[in-house]
């Protein structure tokens, strides 16, 4: 594997595989990789002969205030993962060479898709800095797939969008969240818990087995189901900052569960703040819209 | 020539020749095409081995009140003046090709470069419309050149500063403005006006030729070559919407000229806005910032 540090050098490296038209995929990353991130590269590697991971912790998209100083980083270890999950090329910029001087470009994703969930918590100038990050690896790399994490739902509806109406031509694919043995979802921000607040952080996916524990009994109401995953959470010593229902593609709040629903929800465990969330399958139903 | 009007069409017909190693140029168009995108696609084919001419009148970015319903649309003739210039495809495409449902993705350059002249004249929203519309055709042709005019100098430095920013691997060309033998520079909305307005929107030109013999006579002071351009426009029965010399790339007001400056005006001629621009271009020297 090799690690590259320009966006000529990064080119000029794709180059030979492209001319022998062999497909690229890219998995964007900030580094500090688990085996979240593995289990993209893996994906990424069934799919396309040549993997590109992007390791580069984008200092737009950490509103002030955030832990954009504190993020985990760690390059080496980052690399030798990388390395031994059969990646072949490590795109590892400084940020001037992301953001040269004069920059003034940004690419937004507006409405629905953005203004809940973690666009409320974080503020809109968070997408809009994925979004650009994301559209600027894109032409980057040139890569047939890109791969993202079902971790980050919202985030992975957001640049399909964008990806859509921007005619980007690149293959969008999403990967399960991946969970330690006792539930919590993998994520470079875990790091920062002490062992007390990594037990309380469980909470977060008893939030959700809660809510699916509902729904498999019946339940349909969205705000009965969320308010289930609240007290859960509650119960459980975490206050939640959000925990919503909505159409997993749109984003738009959910009143009845009828099809899939995205329930994503988001808490500070001490001062590390953590997101997750389930897909929740109901036999879809016309009965809202339709009398029988 | 082809004419296509979807991008899966346009797509499917560049594939062989991208295969066959072919270069693409793109020159992107609202139609009602005369001399100077003639120029540009006769550029553009001395370039590249395929042209695509885009012919597409952007709703986005007409403001409220702008003349998109007025905007001269026709086809047919458009078709056979690419034809004859030896343009391959014609991509047509209708506005919900490019807006899809739930389109909600916005690509915006900001601070000097469009908070000035037109960004002003026209509001901000449209330049975010034209770097957005742009952004999606460079997505659906992927070509290796993309061609603009002079005469829209500021949409020009946008989209340059649009693709440097956003790592687009294309190359801009821009080529020089194209006048009538009187010389006013060709617009397609030169069709709005009478006989007598168009005699008229001569003092614009003649605004830039009075500013081009004041610099040539030894003028630097950026106002005093501004207000002679916009005194030759009043006496000549036309009032300026804005007279402004600005620096090339950057759009950034000048007040000394010193090296390459850009004089651009615009003013309603009865109903019809022009706008039209001139490179003033004086021996550089340091003596504002260096004491000799």
């Amino acid at each position: 594997m090799r690690t590259v540090r320009t966006v000529s050098e990064l080119r000029a490296a794709l180059n030979a595989p492209r001319r022998a038209q062999q497909t690229i995929a890219l998995v964007p990353t900030m580094g500090a990789l688990h085996d979240g991130h593995r289990a993209l590269m893996r994906h990424a590697a069934t799919l396309c002969d040549v993997v590109v991971v992007s390791l580069f912790v984008n200092p737009t998209q950490f509103a002030p205030g955030e832990d954009l100083d504190a993020y985990p980083r760690h390059e080496p270890r980052d690399a030798e993962i990388a390395a031994e999950t059969g990646v072949d090329l490590l795109f590892a910029p400084a940020t001037a060479e992301v953001y040269p001087d004069g920059f003034a470009t940004t690419v937004t994703v507006a409405g629905e898709l953005t203004d809940v969930l973690e666009g409320v918590s974080r503020g809109a100038e968070h997408f809009a800095a994925v979004t650009t990050v994301v559209l600027k690896l894109l032409n980057i790399v040139d890569p047939e797939i890109a791969v993202f994490g079902q971790k980050d739902a919202q985030q992975a509806a957001v640049v399909r969008r964008m990806v859509r109406d921007l005619d980007v031509a690149v293959r969008v694919e999403v990967c399960p969240t991946v969970r330690d043995g006792d539930g919590l979802a993998l994520s470079s921000r875990n790091a920062y818990m002490s062992e007390s607040e990594r037990e309380r952080a469980l909470a977060l996916k008893r939030a959700l087995e809660a809510a699916e524990r509902e729904v498999a009994g019946g339940e349909r109401d969205a705000g009965h189901v969320a308010a289930c995953a609240r007290g859960e959470m509650s119960r459980l010593g975490v206050e939640p900052e959000y925990v919503e229902l909505v159409d997993p593609q749109t984003m738009r709040p959910l009143s009845t569960l009828n099809g899939e629903a995205l329930l994503a929800l988001a808490a500070r465990v001490g001062r590390t703040r953590l997101i997750d969330n389930t897909l929740l399958r109901t036999a879809s139903s016309k009965t809202d819209s339709t009398p029988s």
